[in-house]
């Protein structure tokens, strides 16, 4: 490779090369599964890898959270700590799984002051914590920038593994909770628009662990993944891996109070909740016959499930909104790619 | 945190900061167990968290790297991802593990071309299979400099784990290899020296996982640990945790060759060998009675065991040169501090 690069610099050749800019974090991903020789059969692009280890899978997930590219302004120490468990609690959440431990890699500067990694630290712990785990072990490395890096370990019963394959035509597909407070969270913290609650919805992500096992041990739900990228990206993933179609309602999506508090255009609004993601909710599917038992589901998790849309078997993800039917466009958060709004 | 940073640049108080550069790396460490409170009772402070799963211990270590801070000039992008699963399955090694999984994150640049990235998977797959694992899931995320995180699982018998705890006064303590080939190796690509071989070993480093397998189902290991950021900073390691003392013979230490060519200064050969580190040996004690029995494991392994000194119960780690007795300080390298040489 540094002979590749040495041509390019030499002859300038320098717009013909694939750099991830250009090509985004998806197509990266495709490029890494290509070379990735992996033992694992279930995990492969789903929210974490899982291993056989006789009548469980052992669940493991990784996250790296760069402090200048995805930290907003107005985050604690603390609140990046909490951060940076969650949500790798909330991608074993997405599996149905229950959580055993976490490791933390810190990469911070020689200038922080050790109150900062303390405090780093105590969100870690806490949110572990409340979430009946625990911070196990980790590193911390001399780096220039703030670089956290969490991998949370859990495991869940084999007949109880939610994939985001598995759905089927006919379908209903739900969201837990409410979609767009972390967006709000985001530009309130932007322009100061003082929505508190919406910010911290944003800066503690809130990882649905309880839910998911309440969903999992129901035998209901046929496909599941948690929403960090936003709701359309998130369909566009169950999309691919279904092999079918999404129509969603877009009146249907319960959405945050902050939403409209944060824009007065409904066009902007409607992105907030279709493509800002970093609320960490569970989108997941089941069988047409479940409504009655998606009620019953939604008490004993102590937890709003909406009813967005259902599965279809047509040619394109489809949004209607206000009796129009559009394309859903695959337009959540991108790494590589320049943020929308 | 941010109202006291805020008080210190008002009141320009910055030198009572206590900043991890004047701190360094071992009691940023310190600081973090304060907070933690962990459910493990195994693997603080040691090569891997161990979690209790039955009839064995899970096994877990994150190691983070970042190019610029920690990657010598002269690695390839394999090398780089090469050297990340190598040294967390070190990690693995160290405590006897058997290797279940290697997960990755990658912050990386949207300006680096995409084949870097590819030959950074590449050089991480190939060091997963090579030691009979595979890469089972990850993480890519943008990053203004190219900075991995490795996770690597792993699983072992309770009674065969390998502690850094549990040495008696009078074992011997053992090497596996040699020690100084990565510190030669470094100054090779300093310095354009030619020493490949060194170089390699710098590049693409060898962790010992049949090694300590056949060390940990021997029965004859009383404490063991890897040697990653030098012999006398692992032998402080493992006194910390014995609470007994370490005298080693200077002349018993199997050194590379290429320490000499490195360097013609004797005192900075003494600092390759006790202080560099990188080269990912095992460092272990055995019972006083094992030395037959550890030529026996030396063969079975296919790998020198020297025996380079003895535990005892002194008032400090003591290296015995030339027949002179000096303490021996704990120079290894530590993050957060200028490195020796």
């Amino acid at each position: 490779m540094p002979r590749r690069k040495g041509l390019i610099t030499t002859y300038g050749t320098l717009f013909a090369v694939k750099t991830l800019g250009r090509l985004g974090e998806r197509e990266a991903i495709r490029v890494i599964d290509g070379i990735v020789n992996s033992k694992v059969e279930i995990g492969i692009g789903d929210d974490c890898a899982a291993l056989d280890v006789g009548d469980r899978y052992l669940l493991i997930t990784t996250d790296m959270m760069a402090a200048k590219t995805h930290v907003p302004k107005g985050m604690s120490p603390y609140d990046i700590g909490w951060t940076l468990v969650a949500i790798n609690l909330s991608d074993i959440a997405a599996m149905g799984g229950i959580p055993e431990g976490v490791v933390a890699a810190i990469g911070i500067t020689r200038g922080h002051p050790i109150d900062y990694l303390e405090q780093i630290v105590d969100g870690m712990n806490d949110c572990a914590q409340r979430f009946g785990t625990s911070i196990v072990g980790g590193d911390t490395k001399e780096h220039d920038s703030l670089t956290l890096c969490g991998t949370a370990i859990g495991h869940v019963k084999k007949d109880e593994i939610l994939l985001r394959k598995g759905a089927k035509s006919g379908d209903l597909v739900v969201v837990s909770g409410e979609l767009g407070t972390a967006g709000a969270g985001y530009f309130s913290l932007k322009r100061s628009l003082g929505l508190s609650e919406a910010e911290g919805v944003l800066k503690r992500p809130w990882p649905r662990i309880k839910e998911a096992r309440v969903l999992a041990s129901s035998g209901v739900v046929t496909s599941c993944m948690d929403i960090s990228d936003g709701l359309s990206s998130s369909i566009y993933e169950l999309s691919k891996n279904s092999g079918l179609t999404y129509e969603i309602d877009y009146a249907s999506i319960p959405k945050a109070k902050e939403v409209e508090m944060a824009f007065h255009d409904t066009e902007r609004q409607k992105s907030l909740v279709l493509n800002f993601g970093d609320d960490f909710e569970l989108l997941f599917t089941v069988n047409r016959e479940s409504e009655e038992e998606l009620r019953r589901l939604s008490v004993k998790a102590d937890c709003p499930f909406s009813v967005i849309g259902k599965v279809t078997s047509g040619e394109e993800n489809i949004l209607v909104d206000d009796g129009k039917r559009e394309k859903l466009e695959n337009l959540g958060y991108e790494h590589f790619r320049t943020r929308q709004s």
